[in-house]
């Protein structure tokens, strides 16, 4: 049977794991907590060696990357299910959405997130523990944000990232007025893997995500939250906050 | 027939030309001239709004992104060259490199390549013409990354990208000293994507990219500059230095 590790229904990790919800298949879910930095110990980074979450195990094999976990998961476990459009335009459509919040949506609420959340987390540690949580992180570009959470990230990033936020929630607001979905006219991986980083934000950035100022966007949330799979996974792992 | 927009044979709009070479399919080649700023012409964003090459249409609609372009070529245009590994394992494998290197190896060279080339070009225009060729730049970070060239970029910015170029170099080398192709021993999208940044190095980045202290690396650009595609590729289209 597959082996889902991850940190539960949200962010990166939401995306193979709505997936296999959606496929209707069965799976181990190994959940990490990420207060604890188990993602950073050995036996995980045996798993993978970058220390991060997701990951999926088939048959004694390793597929990381949560995008290419997902495209994986409908390559080789067809199901009744499909969640990617038929027609090949359509796929490639797809995949400029999967590629885009990956290359920037994700980064920009990733940031804010860090400083709200991350930094009360690790600005209780000792310097001395801190330093040891920091050595075992093994990618040196995630070794630089943890530092930039303990001291604080400097006002100019974060301005810029609430920019970069509020472009990106435009961005999809606007293609979600006029369709139902992001790619194809069907619900797809464009879908799953955008609402990773946009569920929640109705609350957590209400001033940008609301029914006045994005309401395509917001239905679009709701209507995920609404589906069975969304339903039965939430139900099963509820999210942390 | 399909038409491709580039720049011709180097860094992304490589990719989807190479491809079409290694799969022999016919194309008309529209080649734009970065240094007129054709990318930028109103006639070009009614093709990419974003205004950036490649793009490909078939049969009047358009792909972008390079390596959803490749990707796209694989399902809609197969041809008995395949340019995907055959197992579904080795297929995450190539996606895990084609996305590494659109998230991360490409945008370290491209920073120098720009502080190199792009600075020259721009610095020559008086303000009034800098200021017009910005407007007319549809994607804001490029319009950033237009004022850092002429502006000049921040040294440690560069000193960042350069220790991000020799990460990125000895991960390729680490893998190609022991396989002679990126992903699932045969050559694929994993390759062309990669070796659209990476050819040319040994030139531009000899400290770095040579025989001695990347003799792996060395050997594959070489590899694929013999194949009769790559060969046949930078003989109709001579790469722009």
């Amino acid at each position: 049977m597959l082996t889902l590790y991850s940190f539960g229904p949200g962010a990166n990790s939401l995306k193979p794991t709505l997936a296999l919800y959606e496929k209707g298949m069965e799976f181990n879910h190994r959940l990490l907590n990420p207060a604890k930095f188990e993602h950073h110990e050995d036996w995980f980074k045996a798993i993978n060696p970058r220390g991060q979450v997701p990951a999926l195990e088939d048959e004694g094999r390793i597929i990381t990357e949560s995008t290419v976990i997902c495209e994986y998961l409908e390559d080789a476990h067809p199901t009744a299910v499909k969640l990617r459009p038929e027609s090949h335009f359509d796929v490639a459509q797809m995949r400029v959405w999967t590629k885009w919040v990956d290359e920037y949506f994700c980064w920009c609420v990733s940031t804010i997130g860090w400083h709200r959340h991350v930094s009360k987390m690790v600005k209780d540690l000792s310097d001395e523990e801190f330093e040891k949580v920091v050595a075992r992180i093994p990618v040196p570009e995630q070794q630089v944000k943890w530092r930039r959470a303990r001291e604080g990230f400097p006002q100019d990033m974060l301005d810029e990232e609430m920019r970069k936020i509020a472009v990106s929630v435009k961005r999809l607001d606007d293609h979600l007025r006029d369709n139902e979905w992001l790619a194809g006219g069907v619900y797809s991986l464009a879908d799953i893997c955008n609402f990773a980083i946009a569920n929640g934000m109705q609350h957590g950035f209400s001033e940008l995500v609301n029914t006045d100022d994005t309401p395509g966007l917001v239905r679009w949330i709701e209507q995920i939250n609404d589906r069975p799979a969304a339903k039965a996974m939430f139900a099963a792992v509820p999210r942390e906050f």
